[in-house]
């Protein structure tokens, strides 16, 4: 086999078979073709596409490019949770107490934030939680507890790191089947039997109109089905932060008021829709009626806050039962300019506003402030006076906030009409 | 400026500034960009295309990235030819010496063969000439005969030989506008001021259709008139060898009988078509007509066979008076298997068979025997009887003859039918 007549087929708009696929993925590992043949391969996937065998056949390689865990001395159905990024967004510190405390086993791999978008894991380091847990702990803890929120350990995928480091320097990260490929690729490695995947869509995310982010459901959703692994892709709506809170402690603090009960809202609604996903493709619910109900009863009953302190004291030292939330000194308040409707929010913008305030990385060596960030104190379509408060910027010093609010004041539109408000939960897909 | 965003410019479809286009050819050329990001451009571009200022801007770029040669001390217009490569095409050979004969100066840099296709150089060192030239010298050959024909000796166009290095390892090399660029940068770059192109057509030439031969000469044509040169591109038909002979000393035998006047044929057509071409740009005739008539009558009185004497005398050395052609020493007849009308020829197997013979290279690096080839008999139409002779082979050993004779004898087709014939000259672009 040819990479170069691999690359003019595909070129030319053909299906690549399963061997073939298989032979490209195999040589990127291996480097036994060079980068700039591989970059012309993506490119031409980019622009040509590839259909769902192909998807699927890739997606698969990538797996088996690294190692694939082996959860199966852990009883049960094992479902795990995947968002493709947003502002606000802390559905896991929510979701994976509650679905633990319904007796769902959760082994949750998480990421860091980059850009615009935040990462569970940095917001675990903000409360003091330590997230490098070798294998053989987490599966201990996880038998111990039901959960495990941890990064990734093992060599996961590799092939999708390289694939993804070119792309990101090719212009071709954007591309549906790639980055279906790349996220069910980890997932299926991570050794999940079914994934509820939480597609987000709006001015906060990477797919900004619905037609694109359906098509991004619909290609994982399939791959899954040609793999054998259940999927539900949830299509949320990102054009306003998810939570109130963004920045690492600050999120962390309003998962936790959502966990006791506190507060309700946009985050408390997709936190619960996802987690009944989860029981329901883990059969500890007979439909999502009867899930949502389970787990409203967990806050209600304090059960789901009691497993999340499990969590904590599982995953930090000398846990003395509280948890230390922090936020930076300097306070800043943002008013309105004018009295109007909050019309519409460039949500990526007030992702670029926590990074001014230095809660989030704009390259991977960037160091961040966990106790920095932004409390939003409007929605889309609250009315405001000029000069009402619509968000409080926490930081170091001054300039950081100012800068901030600067971005952050810029990002929300203000005007006399009423906006159309876009439903949370936009589509299902299954 | 940022090359990703260029990428992505051009990957969604949209036309890149001469700005941009100097900054990705000056990048390429001062390696400030890895070849993978070259790469991903040049799918970019082979699928997305290019406008005719995009074309003309590269061409450009391409010319600038090494040395431009001055003729500017060489008295008249300068008008080069070139062909985009084809089987039994020693048009070079032919015209050359007969436009000089007309006062036209030729300074013709040529190229070796490669693959199917045969080059001038390989034909000149087949009956001992030099090709190894350097400028000022060659200026010296022109100022006096009128004529010089060398391999490339200055620094032309090294952006070319990067983007085409990788174009030929990352399935992007059928692109028209890439492959009218890198023509035309060389054809610049060597100091003419207008040039008759001849873009071979057919089953024997890159471009085996009308369309894209027609879509490469007129984006040719498109880059002289917005560079400023005039431009001509014959479209020439290529389903069968124009001349008859194939092979290095052969081909050159065959230049030599039509200078002499003793045959003519689809060689001899072609190349008084160009050069008629050339003389009409050169204003050294007013019309085509006219051109014809000067070339014929340069074969008739010998000035042009002539002016072929006195290239060989001026690079070859101790030249005697007779030019040495030598046949290969094993010499093997293949023989029509049914009658019939010659109904169709693979071209390039054709090609293909020659090498096998040892008269051409698949890479580089190969050695040729300049005396080895194929004679065709045949032409397309022709009626033969089964056992006629349809072509001799020439070799260094039976072996060789054996394993040509099988390919020549697969790539041409015999039937009841009488073939449709298509014009020699196809059409004519200006």
């Amino acid at each position: 086999m040819n990479i170069v007549d691999l690359i003019i087929k595909k070129r030319d708009g053909n299906e690549l078979t399963n061997d073939e696929i298989k032979f490209f993925i195999d040589s990127a590992v291996n480097k036994s073709i060079p980068d700039y043949q591989i970059s012309a391969m993506l490119m031409a996937i980019f622009l040509k596409g590839m259909s769902e065998e192909e998807t699927a056949a890739i997606t698969k390689e990538m797996v088996y490019s690294g190692d694939v865990l082996d959860l199966s001395s852990i009883p049960g159905i094992k479902v795990d949770k995947h968002s493709t990024g947003g502002i606000g967004d802390t559905t896991t510190l929510v979701l994976a107490p509650l679905v633990a405390a319904c007796g769902l086993p959760v082994v949750k791999m998480s990421g860091r934030g980059l850009g615009f978008t935040g990462g569970t894991l940095d917001k675990m380091e903000s409360i003091g939680l330590n997230i490098d847990i070798p294998m053989e702990k987490a599966l201990e803890y996880v038998k111990k507890s039901g959960l495990v929120l941890m990064g990734q350990t093992a060599n996961l995928a590799p092939a999708d790191k390289i694939l993804y480091a070119l792309r990101d320097v090719t212009g071709t990260v954007e591309s549906i089947p790639l980055i279906a490929a790349s996220i069910m690729s980890k997932k299926i490695a991570a050794g999940t039997d079914a994934i509820v995947l939480d597609v987000k869509c709006g001015s906060g995310a990477f797919m900004q109109d619905f037609e694109s982010a359906k098509a991004l459901a619909k290609e994982m959703v399939a791959i899954g089905k040609n793999i054998g692994r259940k999927v539900v892709a949830l299509i949320t709506n990102m054009d306003e932060p998810l939570g109130l809170h963004i920045g690492n402690s600050l999120e962390a603090e309003e998962a936790i008021e959502i966990l006791k009960g506190n507060i309700k809202g946009r985050l408390f609604d997709v936190s619960i829709e996802l987690a009944a996903n989860m029981l329901v493709l883990g059969e500890k619910a007979e439909n999502l009626e009867q899930a949502r109900k389970i787990l409203i009863e967990k806050i209600e009953n304090g059960e789901g806050y009691k497993k999340f302190l499990e969590l904590v004291a599982q995953q930090s030292e000398n846990f003395d039962g509280t948890i230390k939330i922090s936020r930076a000194p300097v306070e800043y308040s943002v008013k309105a300019e004018k009295s109007g409707y909050i019309y519409s929010m460039v949500a990526s913008q007030i992702g670029r506003a926590s990074i001014e305030t230095g809660a989030g990385r704009m390259t991977k060596d960037d160091e961040i402030d966990y106790t920095a960030g932004i409390i939003m104190k409007v929605r889309l379509g609250d009315y405001v006076n000029a000069g009402d408060e619509i968000a409080q910027i926490f930081s170091s010093s001054n300039d950081k906030c100012e800068r901030a609010a600067k971005i952050l004041s810029a990002a929300i539109e203000i005007k006399s009409e009423r906006p159309q408000l876009k439903n949370l939960i936009l589509d299902i897909i299954n």
